[in-house]
């Protein structure tokens, strides 16, 4: 069994050796310019520490470790065209650095190329794996999707914020866990476990994301915090305010949300702020959290395996609980 | 065996039947919309006439002709917004329809589908047909992507241009024989022979288009002709008029084709057409198309079945090579 930070070294490691070129090169450039711009490798990581959970090696599960990481990094490329962000990792977005025709092509061939390394699995298991990919592949599609809706819409209820984020994070870490577990020869019902496990550390990893943007440390952050309140964001914290909020603090909400105004945003960040702090709003999504990473903690639990052989998986769940950024 | 029309129908049948619906709506109805304008279904039908040619029956290809046919909308879907054509099969394209954020992502999602389709082989066979299909996949963008390179450049040669044709659209036409033959149990020589067969009729079907553009009857045809003269298209006929131009016809040629100018449509057409008859570019590109004609029925005729068997793909080159639109 290998520590987190062994497993994130080795992938990297691999991606830093694997060569993600060909002809023309203006379509492979900007799939391997995505590739190295690193991350937290958090997917395929998730993937080979599941193997290796039930028995497997890594080198058994690499492949479909970086058939996930490609397609993770197809999804953020797309999502940046449709969401016009000009950067990714404090780089210029392949849109902004290359252009929307390019971005929309090399993303599709980045799709392919994941099925690609995920084709290399054993043969007896692909039926499995296309199986779980594909099914993942287009639950993310629709939460991106329910997720662009959302920003049309004046107000979304916590059950369906939940499912948005479940579709378009959570569902991906469930699978590269299965994924792994299947390459690992995990049982039917191990299976299932590891795949809510995933599911639900997906879910409390977005809440806590929300969290941070509103909340954390701006020099740990590496980035300006308050940025999903500026731009109207649909978060866990704004539809938990606007479900615990008064009258006079609704019609506040609506007041600094309103589009068609021209906020200035320190003022609008202060103020919402200052309701989010009125209705306990930090403390009520860190419940949430802790909600979230119980469950995946209970299903991971239940797997019939030494708890020695599970100290990796925790010390994740721990690690996206304490990360600042 | 059934003949190509019958096949047409069968599978125009079972897309009517397929539902192709989801939440949220958003996604699904530009897929469902994009199945059903239509086309030639030459993709599917040549999957299922290969799987019958070797013995299997059209119910064992028909999810793969299902996600071949899914595949191939989706890439129409993607370089309709990078073309920026308006219009699709006489419709407003999706992302006209729509918008361009709903066109990427439905698109995304119908990749994903198309995967699922692929995945219902059985399970035998799947871990070959993943790889075709995947193969052909990213081999489909890489042709897309010198379409576009193209664009940007003055000259391109014949080489070059065929290259372009076989990925974009020639492998795919191999790839729906093969996988209908992988399914129907050919030989590995017999699934050589058949991607060669499809292979060449693609590369004589692009460029009887590249034709039809420029000399189809109007009325036929249901759209303007000449439309890639006038919008500088490389095409086959300016290839190959620029390698036999002479040196007055080449700097008339490069004048009409000059960006920087804004030709009177009428006259430019004109003027290039009568060019291209002087250099009977119009012989020259149906002597190709009958080259590759030749070459893909010579893979045909090598497979060892009997020759009443293949009358359905004889008969498929021959449509191809007389249709008017």
């Amino acid at each position: 069994m290998h520590g987190f930070q062994t497993l994130q070294q080795y992938f990297n490691n691999v991606i830093e050796k694997e060569t993600f070129t060909g002809e023309p090169s203006t379509l492979y450039a900007p799939i391997d310019y995505t590739l190295r711009l690193g991350g937290k490798r958090l997917r395929p990581v998730l993937c080979l520490a599941s193997c290796e959970l039930f028995g497997g090696t890594l080198s058994d599960a690499l492949n479909a470790a970086i058939g996930i990481e490609l397609f993770h990094n197809f999804t953020l490329l797309h999502d940046d065209i449709m969401d016009q962000a000009p950067m990714r990792r404090g780089n210029p977005s392949v849109h902004t650095k290359w252009n929307t025709n390019v971005a929309i092509l090399s993303g599709d061939t980045m799709f392919a190329k994941a099925y690609e390394y995920i084709g290399k699995a054993e043969k007896e298991k692909l039926p499995e794996i296309h199986s779980v990919f594909t099914e993942t592949a287009i639950e993310v599609c629709r939460g991106q999707q329910y997720d662009m809706n959302f920003e049309e819409r004046t107000h979304v209820n916590e059950q369906e914020y939940i499912k948005m984020i479940r579709l378009k994070t959570a569902v991906l870490l469930g699978a590269s866990l299965k994924i792994g577990g299947i390459i690992g020869a995990a049982s039917e019902e191990d299976l299932r476990r590891i795949y809510e496990f995933g599911k639900n550390l997906g879910i409390a990893f977005q809440l806590k994301d929300d969290l941070l943007d509103a909340y954390a440390d701006q020099e740990m952050f590496g980035k300006q915090t308050g940025n999903d309140i500026v731009t109207n964001k649909k978060t866990y914290l704004l539809i938990k305010a606007f479900e615990l909020a008064n009258e006079r603090q609704k019609e506040s909400l609506n007041y600094y949300f309103d589009r068609t105004k021209n906020w200035d945003e320190q003022e609008k960040l202060n103020a919402v702020l200052e309701i989010f702090n009125q209705l306990n709003i930090r403390e009520e999504t860190q419940k949430s959290v802790k909600k979230y990473q119980k469950a995946a903690i209970q299903s991971l639990d239940a797997i019939n395996i030494s708890e020695g052989r599970k100290g990796t998986l925790l010390a994740i769940v721990d690690y996206l609980d304490k990360r600042e950024a």
